[in-house]
């Protein structure tokens, strides 16, 4: 009888999560393989979503789960926040002995699970490396590329970038992003079967959506957080003005999201946002169900180049967040600009419903890597190509 | 009146402080540059060759020290010897606040000064990128260069390396190895002014090296720890027949190094090694006084590759802890292999000297380096170049 | 000359701070002492009241400031706080070299600085041992002072509970709770000199408070966090029915604060408290002449049994947090329930101001302290007394 | 179907797992408890003997290891060393959910034990409180006790000073110390079945012991670390002069040990030590075997107080490490003074064996101290008695 391959998955985030749910649901399945799953981060807070709650109605076991994050105000935080990632996760590890740990894209304590198996001479799976965004994400990003043994990337130019940074080919694979493998579920049966408000509670008054909405999702930008609050103003003024109904889902934990989060909770005492309702989080299929027939995002959320390229959704994509990411037609670029945001949505709403674009893959990449994780060699140590 | 940067130096081990003593002082004589000197991990610690005192003796101020050096008897201890250093080091970081700081090279630790920069947007000075090996230290050192802003690297393939790599080549500077500078110092005067055994005591017995003298400096390699005996098992094998006198310098502080320590102990025990003495440590200039005038260095040290390669001095390479760096006509390699290693020093101690080799530096570089940190620009943010 | 003592405090919190605030003067203002000043945990967070900047501006030189509070949403939070105190309180400490080290009460995370202090051979103080309150800082104050060298204590019962703990008497001392002084500085000339609304901003309506008001300041009993939101709609209804004027403090950082403010805040969107103003922190002085000024205090804060004591002010004590410290006459116990919280607030409203007490001190522990510290032998090692 | 109480017991060093292994069998053959076992700190350890070899032979399953020691060349490393005990254990605690924790007697790591499980509301269980020893020790001991719920002491004294204390008597039990319980074990046939040599290697040169032989154990004083050379020699030079044939054991983890250890290896390689063996560590049974039909215990260690009071050995029991223990008649004290350890043991070996004394128990802990874990009630809350 042949042992099953013990691949550890770390999910530090909500929106990491949304990843990666098909490819945890395929490890699950697949013969040869046997997830070990560790929950961490902000994934545990509520204050951030309470991710982990959503992964156990899901039905996935747990098997670890770490808390270690601060309370952040300033960049000190997000460096002990990885701190305690490697520490607690090289003990997580140590005693869990997988045969392989998968480390997601590029948020900050991604690194400390990157750490933690690469020291301890564990084979490192990165998913999405090879993207192109600015800010201390791509610092990261390409850390975890220089640590991982195994490369799963999401589209063909981050491919090009992977390889040209020096990594072996033999290990490195265009398998599209898991996250899209969500959206294609939907397609099938695309209504939005439930009322988001009932659902989701949240922030703010009933609404009619049965006429369209548009969904906002704005992040802090890491390195100007002290701009959050001027940023966030911006996109909230449009809203006002545009009187559509908008749902808005508060930011993720980053320097500045409580900027952010001040910002839109200032704003609201002030002015009329009668029109608008505030989510913490929602499920993942849910989410996706809303994208699909929503009259398009509004934000810096990753979603707009990804899920709504997949499925043909408008989106406004504003600032430097997204910036270097490759993107389909769908999407609009704007600054934090009040003028520039507004034009971009009214341009949107106005016009056809864009065409779906494969750039980040076909709906298919959990089983995908799945498949390759049963057979691919599990290395530990590599050299620069070059 | 123009304030004067703050460039903070992280030593984190003996062998790193030998690299960056020229610049060091560099920095203290440039009227534009205030140094700011952090001590931690190994270089605090007796057992592995106590560098603070020799940085404090060399008259160096220290403006904090670090304790995070965990018992290293597994993997685990180097990632949690890291997590500790990030943790720490933020601290101080964000205490002392300066404009600027600087890691060194490849070591496991080196990794916590560039996460603790690099999250807290305090721009990040590389030095030594873009070099080849294996093993942990590869990983570690591209990961450092992907979190790094500025790159000072040693020799020419190494910054080809680097700008492959997507670095943006304003901010890549080929201003060869620190270390050379002090190899440069002694060749006015070389000669062995000091007895090494008097001042520097150790173990095993008073020699004779009047008529010349080998070196050894054998570290384990990291990933192969479990091997670390049987490789330390060969070369003592070796140096106990040829009966040259022989310095030998202990291991540093890595997974593995008690198994090298303690091999040679139990060695000691059993056999006659009466014609072989053993060293802690040693200022850098006397080392490099030493190794000048010896027969040639065995092991695996870097010193064998870039300083004796610029002296002119023999070396015997063995196994593939340096593998893939750049080498000169001085080097000959040899497996973990008594027959091997013997074969290699006997051709070497049979042959004329070697001529001397550039390919890591001219010896200038410490003020090469402090004159191009008090004029360029100091950005903490990047992107891949392609 | 003779060198001064350099005596290092740790402030971890906003109320923390107001209890040592004249002894920190004290110190600076020996001729024998230096101040050495600490500031980490929730006093260095906007999200606690950003004690740090009340600190800054009161003009204290900060010596090194420690981020380490993690969001806090269970107990495993809590301690892991307080692990991050040690490791980085040890690295601060060592690098100062200070003569002593003052620990304040028994908060959480106060026994990160006994830890760190002790097993340094660093004497240790405490201020406020001997006081009994049940819950987890029932532990952590009794730990405290088997980790301390040196006791101030704030009152006769607390001097013979930590004497019958078996510490030394040479080095017990009773000074009374140097909270108090402040408060005796503001009785020369008490008026409410300031609008705190004004001053303090927060969140509410404006207020008239010419007739009277009351003040509101309810944290969360740590051990009974889930109950934390029940607790907090009695004493919220109670106030919501009195009409009266009120000005309520948002409670600081412990397990459960997050359930206590956001029953808070979905209280204040459900019903009308028009007639209530919340505040998130007050400069020490502002927030004693309002006492004084109140017609009571409400909730669980030591401030009721302590200041209101010592002030002459009426208090309404909730629940079990004060539960064991010794009260004067102007405090009504009440449960955690409405009825007898309205009856006691009530009762107290329509009778005389109460007699000052002072069972805490009589204003002057903060030289006091000084005086002892200057002369005292200072310790780190000792025995038990029986 | 009654559940299971799960009973966490937490040893971080191999003298910590001698006092529990009986207690550790006795909750694991109890119907009503499970046993969950965990190894921390200097248990782990090669250098320090290798406990966990130990306790996996001896057939316990272990449920978590944590590698948490520093290099300890100051009490720096000792503060770090617990704060890693804490954020690691915190995390174990929280993924394990074990009805409560026991932490054992005093060393410096066992309080992060302690805090991990206080601030999470899991009762707390303390081994061997109330005892009397000075040193860093001595404040560990009763902050554990102040953190404690539940007590188990070894003596009657030791019992009425955990009760003056302030502890509820309700959950203070004098059971004896556990580590006696092996030593009864031995009893029936006590025989010295072994060559200790053949069976634990270490080093120095074969010996006779037939004719009778010393053992010696001494630790460096923590306190005093910077004299644990100078204590050290006083030994040596009594054992050396006494030239009868000695089982000598190297200091366990502590600040000084490495003096200590440095201290031997100088001394042997200076002078004849030819009568001497060094061993690192030794299966309990077999050392209460080597104790029993030994001439006596030199040194330091609580084996001369209790297990030698017990089987009826002699002692010499040096400086002040124990000073404050009750001790039976076997025991001699002696300062760090060569003539007086001389006289103590030549007085010792030239007289009767003791008689077996009773103070620390009668060989029956582990069973008594299971027994009331099944039935005692598990409170994590406390209040001081007075």
């Amino acid at each position: 009888m042949q042992v099953k391959r013990k691949i550890c998955v770390v999910v530090t985030a909500r929106p990491s999560y949304s990843r990666v749910k098909t490819l945890l649901t395929a490890i699950e399945n697949h013969n040869d393989l046997e997830l070990k799953l560790v929950v961490a981060g902000s994934a545990l807070l509520e204050l951030y979503g309470n991710a982990v709650q959503v992964i156990e109605n899901d039905g996935f076991k747990i098997d670890a789960k770490v808390y270690n994050v601060l309370v952040v105000e300033n960049e000190t935080a997000m460096a002990k926040t990885t701190s305690m990632a490697i520490m607690e996760l090289s003990n997580v590890f140590y005693n869990m002995k997988p045969d392989a740990i998968l480390t997601i894209a590029d948020r900050y304590e991604t690194i400390g699970t990157s750490i933690a198996a690469a020291y301890q001479n564990i084979p490192l799976i990165h998913l999405q490396g090879g993207e192109v965004t600015g800010n201390i994400d791509e610092k990261v990003r390409h850390a975890n590329t220089k640590l991982a043994d195994i490369h799963f990337v999401s589209s063909l130019p981050s491919m090009v970038r992977v390889l040209k940074m020096g990594e072996n080919p033999k290990f490195v694979f265009n398998t599209g992003c898991p996250s899209l493998d969500l959206a294609a579920e939907i397609l099938d049966n695309p209504d939005l079967d439930f009322d988001p408000i009932k659902k989701y509670g949240g922030v703010g008054a009933d609404l009619d959506i049965s006429n369209g909405y548009l969904i906002v999702m704005q992040h802090p930008e890491t390195n100007e957080y002290k701009n959050a609050r001027k940023h966030i103003v911006e996109t909230l003024e449009v809203i006002r003005e545009l009187k559509i109904p908008t749902l808005w889902f508060w930011p993720n934990v980053d320097a500045g999201s409580d900027a952010t989060s001040s910002g839109i909770r200032h704003y609201r005492e002030t002015y009329d946002l009668s029109h608008v309702h505030f989510f913490k989080n929602m499920a993942p299929m849910d989410f996706l169900r809303l994208l699909y027939n929503s009259k398009g995002l509004i934000g810096n959320s990753s979603a707009g180049i990804r899920e709504c390229a997949f499925l043909g959704v408008h989106a406004v994509n504003i600032g430097k967040r997204q910036e270097g990411r490759d993107r389909g037609k769908n999407v609009i670029d704007a600054d934090y600009n009040r003028k520039e945001i507004k034009q971009a949505i009214l341009k949107q709403i106005n016009s056809e419903l864009p065409e779906r674009d494969f750039i980040y893959g076909k709906g298919d990449s959990g089983v995908k890597i799945a498949n390759i994780l049963a057979e691919i060699e599990l290395p530990y140590s590599k050299i620069l190509q070059y």
